[in-house]
């Protein structure tokens, strides 16, 4: 299966994606680039996006971008820094890329940015390359 | 103000901590614990909780255990290893403990667990500690 | 081979833990005590101990913890977290315990101490336990 | 003082990165960029570098890079992924660049190379800038 295939497969099943509003903007072998719009649902308590919002964007990158070489991959740890508060409306954008493709693991880095291009979060994944394919 | 009082105003705000259906089963300062169900919109495409659920309870955890002691706290750095998979109707668990108090730093780490008592996720969390208080 | 057996080899043919001064105080299947002594060649420009020397101490007590189950592991992913300065002539000791012992994976925590007991790093190890056996 | 300024004084008290025999290739605000020969005290029990030389290496890197814009920082949070294995009389390159300069916290990001411009290492770094200046 191709990248754009997996993908697809792989966010259509995917009912935390859709609750997000994820749009699949860009996907090649290795990369990828998301967006949602911040609701009023992911709000926490100050008023800004709960910090389970960005993760999550960067973290279906990771498995995006992670699994579009066609081999199953899954996440054995991932960090992220919240470098700049997130307000409602504004629209997310996480863009994964590859730093490492080896035999067993991968790894990758999602810098997530709002509609302004500043820096709101950086993510850092590794995953465990698997025999299975898609 | 006290911990409960803190945590119970920041909880009262938090939409997304809501929507999410976390309850706080017991709180004091520098610790907490949270519990939710895992529901279907938390699924990813492989049909397990998505990471950014226990990513999301583990993260607030992390903001109502560090809070908890009067000053407002802001999150540097978080880090979380996704153990085993979630399923539909588990209940998840994070208990938060401190590993460090210092002047402007606090340091935590949170263990997600499901109702079977296995480990299921590890977060790291690091927080400044501003001199803002609740 | 046995736990002590394996860290005996490992750490006979360990030009820079011997350089460092390494002491192994406890080994057992999958955890481990070591300590050093802090010289001035450990001194940065500070003043107190270089960062790496606790991260090698800490790195070390993951490797032979990790090994001493039988099974060869490689470090995937380190952090460490520097919470207090260390001082010359300082005894350090890092003690490492398993969080998880999967079938690839095995997780690990390392805290360094020094003699008056006070926690001055936090480490945390992920290996990938390989098929090669000691 | 001026960056280079800046490191040279560091550098010049920095017992360990002398022992290690790091050069200073590159120097400016915010990003530097240091190499050293590995030599036999730098190997471990399976003859290749130990994890805390490359570490060592990247984080005497995130010391120069983060302090040379004027504010003395300390490390709060750094981590490792050892990516490639280092053998003896390699060169390796630590180059650190500047992911955020905020108030009163810096992310950097080291890339470790060895001779062949291959990646040996990737270490990321969270530092407190404090108000004492050089």
């Amino acid at each position: 299966m191709d990248p754009k295939s997996i993908v697809d497969k792989m966010m259509q099943l995917d009912a935390y994606s859709q609750w997000m509003g994820i749009n699949v903007l860009h996907i090649e072998a290795g990369a990828c680039t998301l967006s949602c719009l911040v609701s009023k649902e992911m709000l926490n308590g100050f008023g800004i996006a709960h910090g389970g919002i960005s993760y999550a964007l960067a973290d279906s990158a990771l498995a995006f971008a992670s699994n579009s070489h066609g081999q199953q991959c899954v996440s054995i740890e991932t960090s992220i820094a919240h470098i700049k508060p997130t307000q409602l409306n504004d629209t997310i954008t996480a863009n994964c890329t590859e730093i490492q493709k080896g035999k067993t693991i991968g790894r990758y880095v999602v810098n997530v940015t709002n509609q302004h291009n500043e820096l709101i979060a950086r993510f850092n994944g590794t995953v465990f390359r698997s025999e299975k394919t898609w």
